[in-house]
């Protein structure tokens, strides 16, 4: 028979074993601490009729969805979680108990051009909370403290999430007398990061169209930086000219004060007031987050608040605010700059047992007991030499081998060889769970990623 | 704006958040059972190219395949995890460790005619072990053992694993003369639940062929019935009349024996000459498994050993056995059949925080301490009457809910109010921790389904 090449498409992450288990560690965090913050998981299909995934329409979405026929039905897969959570929310707002907090990690779709480090195929995990008709303003500071707590259970320090709010920014244009422009504005200077403060000004005044006046009042605004209460002082100075500045400047000075009591320290939250997010349907405060030895990769972790969450499918007023972890794209730069833990056990299992005896029976009701005290047991009874089993359990890093011969079951014991240390020690069945346990434990504490 | 009615394809479960709580805790009992035998997750793209999806060919797959053009590529979604495993493992083959133990839990897509309880979108759980070149008998238990652990954790007990081998059948068709038949004929003794007997009877006269005198021996082998001792002894009667069939007794006895060994009682598993597995790549042991109850649902976990995984894509002979719990299906069947354990908690958070003071600062600092201590909390700040807020946490069926206000602030103590008892007590913080895990813990102590 002829064979077929195998192969994975380009631009769609496969990982082999061991990497797949440090991506399984991460959305384990990511679970346990979105559910601590008392959201529910969901789960929507991939696939959605393609009218409903494009209600909103635009340029980039268009082109790069994944959509088909299937009979007379126009299909797409999802390019994010946010266009299938408005649509939930509008379906099923009957149902529901507002404000819906929910938490999302699934695979979005997009046919970008592909290229290193960009999937087409990747994991978004996702945290929104939707309120009916109004939302108090502590959720805007919680969404980020979620985030903090993650990063910090990751296992990173060095990362800020910057924060800031839209109606301060639209209050700020509109007193230049640039409301209609904001939007080309804010877009412009979202792009300071990467293309700094002169090609910011020549973009303004060239294609924006602004006055030389307009154009150094705005980098002057987001020039402004220094400690966030620094940075809340300054911004004092422009108060009492518009009222919608002024309720930025108190969402943002509110959010701030929040963050702090979230146990959030400063060194991890900054206000920014050069983020703005390139989406329309942002009305309040934004956030982005950055690493700060690879300011390079950009924004990790997007979101903000918006006011009308599902206006393309309802009349309902369901303002929300959430935020974004891009996880197949932080994992892949994790593993790019090395920085996943390599001590972390990424084996299928704490323990290999080798029956040392024809008959098997001793050996499976020892994986029994093993599995039943939680240690994860693979029996291995395949017929190999001895030097081949012991190297597959090293070649998996499975950290402890067990042996069951005539002599440990007519003693009742079992034998249990460290292989990091290369220690063995003959031991009762309990002791031997004990010293398994312990072991593990000690080699689990580590966190998934270590800082250079 | 005229809005879009939203809606969900029709074939795709979408879950409200309570249900959907209740699949996500059968999920994470796969997760941890399959780790606790030593399988690794793997996660393998829904999108793959379809020359290699389709390798097989075959009539019914090629129909229901999502296949679609992007850009040059002639594009599928995965039908089943099996497919891309194989191609996992025929790509990797080199970094890979054999035996090779992998769990997946992932969607896959059949664009089958919609009707109830069928779905288009459905989650597989599978497990596989493959080998190189050769593989134990002992695999063969151990995979239905895990489905027994699995199942009884959920709560099942009324459920059988029905056994049998695909050599003992083979060579029994041969001791006929009938070996160029034996598809043919298993794929109609596969029916014999569905259309009884009689009508198989009649399928193998008219349609496969065979003589009356055939038809009956096949009919008398596949009524064998009785304990899995008296079967097995019943087949000893055709020993020595063909290796094939002689090698099948040995495995079938072989994996009976094994089974016992690893605890799984009698009658949770049956030897049973009546199952062969439609699937042409079986070679040896197959499972299928039925609620006693509902045997009207067919087989909700099935598979078997095959010699040859990936014989599409490589020359390396790679046997491995496996096993796959339609889970999609099963949790619908549950949720029909009201099995689903209504007593489980499905709130989004243990406890409900709610501030009565007008600085939420001590409130904030509250919830982080309960969080740390593993309480999912939910810290509730809307501007509601006190009424709207424990309707709140009412419909959500959020255990406990906690109440702060200057008093409590002023004496180091919060309220906790038991909301399924409507007791209420102020303590001191570590003690209501205390209270609210031990009553958390005992909530969760139910299985997920309840037999009734």
């Amino acid at each position: 028979m002829e064979k077929l090449k195998p192969r994975t498409l380009s631009g769609f992450m496969e990982l082999l074993p061991a990497p797949q288990m440090q991506l399984e560690r991460m959305m384990e965090i990511l679970r346990e601490t979105y559910a601590l913050y008392g959201f529910t998981p969901l789960d929507t299909p991939a696939i959605e009729s393609a009218e409903i995934l494009l209600a909103k329409g635009g340029g980039e979405t268009e082109k790069q969805i994944y959509r088909f026929q299937k009979g007379d039905n126009d299909l797409a897969l999802r390019f994010d979680l946010t266009v299938p959570l408005a649509k939930y929310v509008a379906l099923h707002a009957g149902e529901l108990t507002f404000p819906f907090r929910r938490y999302q990690i699934g695979k979005v779709y997009r046919g970008e051009r592909a290229q290193r480090g960009r999937f087409r195929e990747f994991y978004q995990a996702d945290i929104d909370i939707i309120g009916d008709g109004k939302l108090d303003i502590l959720n805007e500071a919680e969404i980020p403290s979620i985030i903090y707590s993650i990063f910090r259970r990751f296992g990173l320090t060095r990362f800020v999430i910057r924060v800031n709010n839209r109606k301060l920014l639209n209050g700020f244009y509109a007193m230049l007398g640039l409301s209609e422009k904001s939007g080309d504005i804010m877009r412009t200077v979202d792009k300071l990061d990467k293309i700094g403060a002169d090609k910011v000004r020549t973009i303004l005044l060239d294609d924006v169209g602004l006055t030389d006046a307009q154009a150094d009042e705005i980098l002057r605004f987001i020039a402004i930086t220094g400690s966030n209460a620094e940075v809340l002082a300054k911004l004092e100075d422009w108060r009492g000219r518009n009222e919608i500045f002024d309720l930025g400047l108190e969402e943002l000075t509110a959010v701030t004060k929040h963050l702090g009591a979230f146990g959030v320290p400063e060194e991890n939250f900054a206000v920014d007031l050069t983020i703005a997010r390139g989406l329309d349907y942002y009305t309040g405060t934004v956030y982005e987050t950055t690493l700060l030895d690879h300011p390079e990769i950009g924004s990790v972790c997007s979101g903000g608040r918006y006011d009308n969450l599902a206006e393309y499918y309802t009349d309902r007023q369901l303002p929300g605010v959430g935020i974004s972890i891009g996880l197949t794209r932080l994992f892949y730069v994790l593993g790019e700059q090395e920085l996943l833990n390599p001590d972390l056990p990424t084996a299928p299992a704490d323990c290999l047992l080798l029956p040392m005896t024809e008959d098997f029976s001793a050996a499976v009701r020892l994986a029994t007991i093993l599995r039943a005290a939680g240690i994860r047991t693979q029996l291995y009874t395949e017929q190999k030499k001895f030097k081949a089993k012991m190297s597959y359990a090293d070649k998996l890093g499975i950290p402890y081998v067990v042996f069951l011969g005539e002599d440990e079951i007519a003693r009742n014991v079992c034998s249990v060889k460290n292989l990091r240390t290369g220690d063995q020690v003959s031991l009762p069945v309990d002791q031997a769970i004990e010293l398994i346990k312990f072991g593990i434990s000690a080699l689990q504490s580590g966190s998934v990623i270590l800082e250079k």
